[in-house]
């Protein structure tokens, strides 16, 4: 059994974690951090825990924790995240890193969306987690930048069209909409539950989500060009799920038979993604609590673009699942293991 | 008095007919009909309106109907509106139609998008009750068509737009997403409330929704030229609310200063249009139970692309708030009458 | 037109003051306050106001808000309200007071359940304002302790038994639950979306919820005699209503025609009261966004116990629609003025 | 491998058994049936099991469906469960029925709060499948009657009371608020959307609902005397769950420490009941997805009153959950085998 360290374990990822964690007949979750909670079991925190896990919340002293735990996950807030990331890297230990610290390449374009960068040197070494798109590079590393919720709906959506060269790169919007879990468990008037409830709206719009960058590097790695995108996030009253409604232009005309062909036969291999044919259509309901992506591909017979139709738990595949499904590649597990439920509905 | 027969009245518009023209002072509602639920008193119904109108509900008998009223309001589905609208016109009533029978002109675009239309020599008669395009065709008018939900929200997003010819018509993409009374009142599994909670999706993508062809009339007339769009709805988890974030490609750039200004000039006289400025986006949360459209315009830099936000309630500016609007026009009322509320929230 | 200010205007009754008393045609609200947001207009913190109140709130200087208004509301947290009422009565305006400080008639207790009372001389001159129990008091009072939520919804539910002597004083259990409006608009771990969505709980179980004693008090006077009750608040998943199910003993059998009439009875002038027969049942949802109290009594013939069920929004018969109820008795206004609208489904 | 039959594959229910029995290792789900989806997949139905139960629905042909598995479970409405078990039973197989005809002892009984029952002879062959209770009898059943999701909450919540004679047995109440999933999955207008969405209301209030008999026969039991309750239970707008809260008067008064211990000592050896201490108290969401029952036992002081709060997710402990945890007892299973997740949240 090797074991498991989660940084940063009183938030919702945190929490998701420990849910997948506690049935992977190959780890233990040895050590959990709360810079807030430190002392009280983390069952005090999220009560569905009680009885099942109640390991005490530790500060977060870096050697200490090292010395706990073989694979560390941590689920901190950027910046947080590189002040303790390279400590863990130095003991030897691997790290996989939920927070955006190292899923930008470039230490430059980190500082325009977020901060100047206080650890570039492991930039490097870190391997973004995409294990559908990267996952001989994800078994040899390190460090493993957990993809953001947002980008694994887009990538993932976009992969086929990109890596074939088939549509117009200046042409993809990519308009998403997130549960609200997306915003994190910290005290805020706009996230209260009557000031969410019964509402939609858009935010960030006009290419100010700092999850922009992060996709159009990926986006621009498949397509083997720079390319750019307009980006529009979504808040659904609902915990969990994200959706995204892609659209591009072709560079020819594409039958929708053509198109589920080419989804079906990129991702024929792949156990957590599902292609939805005929007409099907995916819903965030319909990968709650899975790791599953659901990806419709269509074609709007009347203006010729193509419509791209994909479905996550923001979570899940969006964060803790994928989280674990980089470990078990890191550690030579089977891919899906622990992870094999088909979530839960209602 | 005038006296308001609603012809529906058992389904969610009809409700909300008579939520507004309870407090409207000039009119008074004398008959209600229902077919499922004819003898008893609309309060059975709908219990909000107990002890403030409980009349009871009667057969879809036209000629007994046109003679208890002045103003007739159909909120009955297609095809079924205009069986009995020919009659009511016929006796001289006036028609406020909230169906799709009337909002398409032309009776070949209505075959191939819902059946073959019955009543095609009332097509002309009928005036797009769109007030903030066509105020002055509705004061002359017998017959309204009052718009659909989703194309209200998305007409009014992009006239200003396209009145001044600034954006390339081939480029409009509107991703609208919906609230469930979208769905209306019969009993479906798919509206359950546990299938429709906590997910989050997409439906009849690909230019198949039938509100495409309503949407494309409308813009073309703006344009003054025939256009496509593409256009996507989503299915949110909530009562009320339609959003609608509508990309297109500019002619010639333009900065966020110039299209703030374009938008506020082009609406500054309407009651019902709120243009938000400095990068405040509407929220369906916030126009909840009133007649309100509210807009952000915004360009992204990054890509060039304009991206246009507006928010309505569904039942009311995009059904039954609307429709009494079109009644004070064609009535000779003040505009804003019996809605000047400003919305319930939480 | 009274002028009126609204001290403490950023939390959801402050909101729902403003809402109600914009279509009252004998008042204009001319004042907001509010410690946060001073400075701002009011719809920049509740957008549903934008183009409808856009008053800039102000600090809460006592002097200079009494000299702009006549009738003063205070929306404010307990303890906060008693350092700024004995200004304005000695200023010699009205106030209807929304805070739990004016609610209990012995300084002692409120000591016991909240903290040491300031302003104890002004307890007597305090009407508690539910005026469907007190309506010749309150028309003579400068200062109105509006009532709280749980309390109007169990106190209207019980009256008619009390006032007549029926049930066994020892036998009282109010079992209660609420929107989540009811927890207030501050920034709070357990009030995030994701906390309270999907849950439903109990809470201030075993007579410790501050209401409890107001309760009492109340009861007590209906039935000319001390009592204690069990009462049990709970929290739903939505924004407004409160429902409270509440167990009795009958002294001698009684059939559910006898209750029924009693009920009809006891509130047949009521204008906002609403009794329920036949079996049929309250839901919060029938008085959303109105002023009505829904009742439902009954008998379970098979324990003999009563049940009566009573319903009410918690905002409005809860909060600011009984104060607005009040303002129009102190006032001399028509008592409904303001208060017609029949809720809005859904 | 044991092969496992769902009849009544199509519902709620069905689904979560498929869900939970997925993770069993030691069984395998061979066959589905359902009368309204016949020849489709179960995934056509419910997406969420895409690539991972794609089993085609069979119509419900007993023999055939008995030759292809060694369990069978009967997710049934009541009346169809008693036309089809005693074949199942006849060929041999056992069955575990989650319908309510074989819970009642007395066909007298059933025939008064159901229909005439039309399988009799086999209610003396049928366990009430409540392990806590009575987990010998359950090992050795060949038909288990899988209790209904209220009596679950209210039975583990009073047991301890009961078997040790500590309160007055006409003392009782039940207040229970279940989730919307407890209306199954059938198209009827009161569980739509828009119906049921932020509203809370009682039902079957006055002794009325058919869980009432049940709850009634396992208490007496319980207290070896025959006794009658109150018991309402509500509706809350959730997914998922059961809450109880439950009054009682002690025969002699009992401090909370007692009380706490009593609770502890009683369900000491049960793997999914949790007794929660210190005034810490249960919510549906802490239960979601998983099998356990969490409990919190409390003395009113001011009344005397005892207050139990129980929490179940009414498709797993309420249904599936202990369903599979009766299939376990009657295989000779780990009791817990398949059910050790702690839930999800949010």
């Amino acid at each position: 059994m090797l074991k498991i360290a989660i940084v940063g374990a009183s938030g919702y990822t945190g929490l998701e974690l420990i849910r997948i964690l506690q049935s992977h007949p190959e780890v233990m979750v040895t050590c959990l951090t709360s810079e807030q909670s430190a002392g009280k079991p983390i069952s005090d925190i999220f009560p569905t825990l009680r009885g099942i896990c109640d390991t005490v919340l530790e500060n977060l002293e870096p050697v200490r924790i090292a010395e706990q735990a073989d694979i560390i996950f941590t689920a901190l807030p950027h910046k947080a995240a590189m002040e303790v990331v390279p400590t863990f890297l130095e003991l030897g230990k691997k790290v996989i890193d939920l927070s955006a610290d190292y899923r930008l390449s470039d230490p430059v374009v980190y500082g325009e969306w977020y901060e100047p960068h206080i650890n570039p040197a492991n930039l490097k070494n870190a391997v973004y987690g995409l294990p559908e798109i990267r996952r001989g590079m994800i078994r040899e590393a390190k460090l493993v930048a957990n993809p953001g919720c947002y980008p694994t709906s887009i990538i993932l959506g976009l992969a086929p069209l990109l890596k074939n060269g088939l549509i117009d790169l200046s042409s993809i919007i990519a308009d998403s909409a997130s549960g609200v879990t997306g915003a994190g468990r910290s005290a805020k008037v706009e996230s209260l539950y009557c000031e969410v409830n019964e509402g939609y709206k858009a935010y960030g719009v006009g290419g100010v989500h700092r999850h922009t960058p992060e996709i159009e590097q990926e986006l621009s790695l498949l397509a083997a060009k720079q390319l750019k995108i307009t980006f529009t996030p979504h808040l659904v009253p609902m915990d969990r799920g994200i959706l995204s409604t892609i659209y591009s232009t072709p560079l020819s005309p594409i039958s929708n038979e053509a198109l589920s062909e080419l989804y079906q036969e990129f991702y024929a291999d792949e156990p957590f993604v599902r292609i939805l044919l005929n007409g099907s259509l995916p819903s965030t309901a319909f990968v709650r609590g899975s790791n599953f992506c659901d990806i419709s591909p269509l074609v709007d017979s009347r203006t010729g673009r193509i419509i791209v139709v994909s479905a996550i738990d923001n979570l899940v595949k969006g964060a803790s699942g994928q989280a674990v499904q980089n470990m078990n590649l890191i550690c030579g597990f089977r891919e899906t293991m622990g992870l094999g439920t088909p979530g839960i509905f209602p």
